[in-house]
């Protein structure tokens, strides 16, 4: 079984982890990961939810923190500090930095992000076949006020500067236009037996995946079934600000809201089926209605056990709705 | 009185502060650096001789080891080499990235060398006038035999990685014929009333400074007289590895034999004066023979108070020289 998972970095990695776990020996599994939180910062390259999936599947993430590397150190940070630099704000730790510096040197070489990410992969052996959305630079943009004034600012400074604490007006994906899905992203979705979608955020994760040019057609042609794991459970984000970000754009924060904003395949959107949380039982029905199998099982990832379980109930509903089709 | 001073890393940052405790409130002291020790790698622009210098100056710098910053750790190198790097021999400490950082961060902005170098500077207020020889690139090869193979390597390979123990067959200025001063270097060399050449390495220090088209016309025009400080002391360089690489180019390691290869003054070379260790006090009359004033005085700059009395060798001989022109 081929089985091709969307996703951003925290969600994403943990469910990846899952699907891991739950498939056998001769399966394999493509990631397709959001690089539209990509951006340059001191003249190197930070690739933050690939580095946070193929840390976590290469066990050097830092459970704790969910992002960056174990036993990480932030001397670079201290000095760029005491440098005065106003971008101090972002989270360089000592070790991750040698990955962003290896990529930024593979980058200016010339060689492709999708290149230098399964060169990094080496080192890490994720299990999964690890691949940038594209290979053009997109990054998210927030349209924002900041101290009353209108500023459209990059999505990390938002998150982690802001900690999304500022009004969302709008969110800009600087270069999507001119972005393409690289040709390993429409094989794993063209081969695949199996789309999920990891309970990312939808809009600044999932979203840029699918605004690529291109990748819509791509999922829409697909011979597997497409199902989302619901990022929402019980009326909010699991982690993360995910309500900020949903709120700005007007979509409610609720499993069957963003079922709808990703739109029923059979009617030109993304979605085959939405696994909702238990407690979001209710909303399967309103979700079906919008033409979107839904099924209510339990969503938290706790630990590895709950994990696998959901994988398993993913990939399960997914064989099913193939067997409808 | 404006003191100018000729200047690559480690002895020339001793000489330099010496020059700074020697001089009196209302003196100035600019410093052109060597800049072609500096190299891109990992994608950031590392300038070694200028760090030095800031570092030495301004209270950065280790001082048992001579180069790069104190309390340093080495988590991003070590992180390098887990990635199977091969540059990973490059001394990257995790406090010193952060200074490659802000300059490579200016640098794509499109700033200037000798901008991020002031704007770094005022962090550490090294109390002198740092100016890189140079805001264009210009890097120091070293032809050697790699396991029988000719090769041209970077000077830092040739220094770190080979520890100055392969064959010196010749060296290269890559990029010097498009080279230019600085208008800052230019002034500082015009309007200079001393010009002291640091007891840096002639090959790889002093060499390129003056190899930068335009440097040594602006030399022979300076009002000052112009003073060097023997790198070589009884036959063998202080510090590091001076002597391979005169040895590769013919030139004998003596303190007589570095002032003619940078020749008198009155003949078309840089120096009115040059100044010997006490225990070169012979090589005197050979030098003065060439036409280049000469003076033995000790020369091992082992506390503040030899180094400080140095520099006010070197300066009251300048004095002195000046006065006979």
């Amino acid at each position: 079984m081929r089985v091709t998972v969307l996703a951003g970095g925290f969600g994403g990695s943990k469910f990846i982890s899952g699907v891991r776990s739950a498939i056998g020996p001769d399966d394999e599994i493509s990631v397709i990961a959001n690089t539209a939180d990509d951006l340059w910062i001191f003249g190197v390259r930070v690739s933050p939810d690939l580095d946070t999936i193929m840390y976590t599947l290469g066990g050097g993430i830092d459970p704790e923190r969910g992002w960056g590397r174990t036993d990480e150190t932030w001397n670079a940070k201290d000095e760029l500090a005491a440098y005065g630099e106003p971008q101090a704000w972002f989270g360089l730790g000592d070790r991750d930095l040698a990955t962003h510096l290896v990529r930024t040197a593979r980058l200016r070489d010339g060689r492709t992000l999708s290149e230098v990410t399964a060169e990094l992969c080496e080192r890490w052996q994720p299990g999964v076949r690890l691949l940038p959305m594209t290979d053009d630079e997109v990054e998210t943009h927030i349209v924002t006020t900041v101290d009353g004034r209108e500023e459209v600012i990059h999505f990390q400074e938002f998150w982690i500067k802001h900690r999304a604490a500022v009004p969302v007006l709008g969110v800009e994906l600087h270069g999507i236009e001119a972005a393409s899905p690289t040709p390993e992203v429409l094989a794993a979705i063209d081969e695949a037996d199996v789309v999920l979608l990891a309970p990312s955020n939808p809009i600044v994760s999932i979203g840029p995946i699918v605004a690529v040019p291109g990748m819509r057609d791509a999922l829409a042609a697909a011979r597997a079934p497409i199902v989302g794991v619901s990022p929402i459970i019980g009326g909010a984000a699991v982690r993360g600000m995910a309500d900020q970000l949903l709120d700005g754009l007007g979509i409610e924060t609720s499993a069957s809201a963003v079922a709808r904003h990703l739109g029923a395949r059979v009617d030109g959107g993304l979605l085959d089926g939405w696994l909702v949380d238990t407690q979001d039982a209710r909303e399967v029905e309103p979700i079906e209605s919008a033409r979107i199998a839904a099924r209510s099982v339990p969503l938290f990832m706790n630990d590895a056990a709950t994990t696998q379980q959901l994988a398993v109930d993913a990939i399960a509903f997914a064989t099913e709705l193939r067997a409808r089709r």
